[in-house]
């Protein structure tokens, strides 16, 4: 069945792989039962919005209004919906549907689950395609909704929705939340490895920046928390410290080489990669089976333990670090992002670039 | 301190990287406090002996006897040896010897102290050179000696000693013994594969073998147990089994392609590599990722879980597949295991080999 299309929506839309953001009018379905309709105040800009605009993977459908890292306060709420009530503020992140009937779904994994509708690009179930954040409002069926924790910043906070959860729910995965004192290491400062540095710290673990620029040394330790910063491109450093990790976050999106990341893991240490470099990266296998290492990836999160995140940020203060930006800057930001020029997530001040509108 | 060499030893040895062997006359160490003397009946022919014989991993010292499978009877035991009297029926594995006081030695996995012994082509404590199972006698700390269970076959069980631990120890460790009814991909049918088979129903687990060569799909199912036989090299069949096993373990050891071997694996498989490819292989990061996948390794087992291991097979009847063998004809079978062409482990029948000796 094909929902209304009645509510009407203004957001900005890149129409084609330049990937250029210009002010697009589109709508939203009406606010079904089980919806709840969300006036944006906040979107991070995620670099999955880059690669999506540029059509950098191939399969954007133009035009697309992308945008993950939601927050906003609930205007309409349909006659099912318990969980929120006009005027909450709530969170939307990079999934909006899943089939809810499958084993995945009923581990409360909705991120793996092979129906997923992500928050923009994907095909709704009323066959419309979904548009994300960088717009006015959004009609989202309330099961992927999260409660957005009073005392958590609107602004900062909003980049969790996907940064935050994409490194949280490996570190819960494989063991690094529940072994205070060990050694992580986050290989890439930027959107994603700034905020493992601090769910690293928060679960108690000693934690090192990897990282090829000596210039970020001190703003990881002073400013994020660091205990540690190891520059991978200094052949001394890397060498004194193989075999000392426990757990390596691996947020490198580029291709780049395994070898030394895995060198420097202890006996049973975890190699954990969010990134997705496009092409295969090459995985010695010695080291795997001398030290009884292991590679594993992980993919944002299931909406429960989103929650939890949520919950675990604003119980411990954590939120990202954010250059807070106008809409009419989105196309100078994509820029800088794409030179990761950036410390280290845009937020788009989405309430207050409409709010004259 | 180095110990006297007053025990005559007699075995086989490679000479130089031809690897063929000849006959040699060599000394062990005087029967120490902690040492028990060993009279070999069995050694397995090991892929690792063959590498080694030929200088294949580039640190060979020769001469070499190699054989780390070895079974035989206690003739000598030191003052400290409790453990074991003579007459017993004892096995050596891949280890002699490691620090014994590591925290890597304190939870029992020897196999991973950075100053392990192997027994063959190692320095041993005393400064002299190992030399391993293609032998009349061994001398080996206790620690590293282990029980062989009274009903479990002397020249079938050898294998066990590494084949075996190489497979149990990874099965064990990354959860496969404890999920009966999951599904176990075994990838290559060789010494090791073949005991994975049969671990993985002792385990309760639906075992499906891997292999390129469909014909050898009929003692697959028919003599060794497995429930389904998938021929890696057929698209149609490989594309029907996407997304069906829980865990893989890739006994293959030569550069092969992962990505298809990932996508067998269901959300949150585990793929394990007991083989040691000598080039990195090509790692695909999507799977890994979009399925919560992961690449392990493992190498062979401590002295505790080996012993557990025999113990198991005692009680389940595990036993290798072999060829039993006599010393004279070691460089045909070395020729012959180089071609993959034995069902599924040569052991060399050494007690008999020597008896006229």
């Amino acid at each position: 069945m094909a929902a209304k299309l009645t509510q009407k929506a203004f957001g900005w839309a890149a129409a084609d792989s330049s990937g250029v953001f210009s002010p697009f009018h589109f709508s939203r379905r009406e606010n079904g039962a089980d919806d709840v309709t969300i006036k944006i105040l906040y979107c991070g800009i995620c670099h999955s919005d880059l690669h999506i605009a540029r059509n950098e993977w191939g399969f954007t459908r133009y035009p697309i209004v992308p945008g993950h890292e939601i927050v906003g306060l609930v205007t309409k709420t349909g006659d099912n919906v318990r969980k929120f009530k006009v005027g909450d503020t709530v969170g939307v992140g990079v999934i909006v549907g899943s089939c809810r009937k499958c084993h995945i779904c009923e581990q409360n994994l909705e991120n793996y689950c092979p129906k997923i509708i992500f928050t923009y690009n994907s095909t709704d179930k009323d066959g419309t395609r979904t548009n994300g954040g960088y717009s006015d409002i959004i009609v989202v069926d309330q099961h992927f909704v999260l409660r957005f924790p009073d005392n958590l910043p609107s602004d900062s906070g909003a980049p969790l929705l996907c940064a935050g959860i994409t490194v949280y729910s490996p570190m819960k995965y494989y063991g690094m939340s529940s072994e205070p004192g060990k050694h992580l290491g986050v290989a890439g400062l930027g959107g994603l490895g700034h905020v493992a540095v601090k769910f690293g710290k928060a679960f108690g673990l000693k934690v090192t920046v990897i990282s090829r620029s000596p210039r970020k040394e001190d703003e990881a330790i002073n400013k994020l928390g660091a205990d540690a910063f190891l520059v991978s491109s200094d052949p001394a450093q890397m060498k004194a410290a193989i075999g000392t990790m426990d757990f390596i976050i691996d947020t490198i999106a580029a291709v780049h080489p395994l070898a030394p990341l895995l060198d420097l893991l202890k006996l049973n240490g975890k190699l954990v990669t969010v990134g997705l470099p496009d092409k295969p990266l090459e995985l010695p296998i010695f080291p795997l089976v001398l030290g009884r290492k292991l590679v594993g990836g992980s993919d944002i999160g299931g909406i429960k333990e989103t929650q939890e995140m949520l919950d675990f940020c604003g119980k411990h203060g954590i939120t990202a670090d954010i250059e807070l930006i106008s809409m009419d800057y989105v196309n100078t930001a994509m820029e800088r992002l794409a030179k990761s020029d950036v410390k280290y997530r845009f937020v788009i001040d989405v309430g207050n670039s409409f709010a004259n509108l």
